[in-house]
């Protein structure tokens, strides 16, 4: 792509880094930039910006926060002897919304992948065996990508609690509710049969 | 969507501004943003402020450009006589990429839509005309999309342009090359046939 200017292919590239973003992409978002008032770019500019110098990450919990503890970790309404780890941020907000869960959260902030470089040592793995060492954590869920990085990591958290008094669970992995059988992979469904639940705690959930 | 920090929101916010980024999209970007060293924002930033404050468009074709007049409407050897006519600065690298063309450009910067409140006086169309009135230029070639907007842009211009000695011409529509008839829409299909061109001219284009 041969750009008529400098400052136009510059800005185009900066954009371009970001994941999923092509050259194209890139210059159609940065021409549309170019079009709106001066404002738009500043506003953009300055969110980034600030949220990359001020961001905060809750001490408990690692997620993101604008204060030392967030909101989750420090509403004393929540059960704290219920701790779900999580991957990612985009993974607490994923739960919270379905307003079904009181407890606590650890963001672990990736899993473990040998192909990505990605070591126990690179997540909130000792922090997380820290608060169960604390001893008020009673039960840790799992919550995880059923994939092997998840399946790894999961095994990795598990084995560091060996002798601590903590009980583990996963979330239910099944057919979606609402979901035709005909079109669920044999996996799910193969789980879904084995992991079956007494038809009386099916009623309630509902 | 609920967030935990108020400069996350801000952030996905302002990118979920952008053309084609939903909240999601927004959220995926700024977190891997956050993942990256801070240079990466900085420079992205950056680029984008000082391509929206110091940015320019060239004087005579309206293309971006670091100089008063552009690349192309400086270089000598293109043929001043020869003025392509197109919407958007994308379509003038479009065409630059093909190495076919040897004549300068006019960038409209959009096409007449009264459904988006786009009239002729918020193109560059006045300029256009005056290009046309200083003489040196033989032959427009109009290269807008032929849609209902893109062909009353057309016919605006060309009247604009009644009794001024001035050639028109419209980019050939018709099937692509290497495509097959049978895939083809039948509006090309039946334009390619109506347009044809002597056998003899095809065989030099190749």
């Amino acid at each position: 792509m041969e750009f008529s200017s400098k400052l136009l292919e510059n800005a185009v590239y900066e954009m371009s880094q970001l994941p999923g973003i092509g050259k194209r992409t890139a210059l159609r978002l940065v021409l549309h930039l170019l079009k709106q008032p001066e404002e738009r770019t500043h506003y953009l500019s300055n969110a980034l910006m600030k949220l990359k110098s001020e961001v905060n990450f809750c001490k408990s919990c690692h997620n993101i926060s604008d204060t030392e503890i967030c909101e989750i970790c420090g509403n004393p309404k929540r059960d704290e002897s219920l701790v779900c780890v999580v991957e990612d941020i985009r993974d607490v907000m994923a739960i919270e919304n379905t307003s079904q869960y009181n407890g606590l959260y650890h963001v672990l902030g990736g899993k473990i992948s040998p192909m990505e470089g990605v070591g126990p040592q690179d997540l909130n793995i000792g922090s997380l065996v820290n608060r169960v060492k604390e001893g008020t954590v009673k039960e840790l869920i799992f919550a995880l990508s059923s994939t092997m990085e998840g399946d790894t990591t999961n095994f990795y958290i598990y084995r560091q609690l060996e002798g601590l008094e903590i009980t583990t669970s996963t979330i239910a992995r099944g057919i979606s509710v609402g979901d035709e059988l005909e079109y669920a992979d044999e996996v799910t469904l193969g789980r879904s049969i084995l992991n079956r639940i007494p038809f009386e705690s099916s009623m309630k959930a509902n």
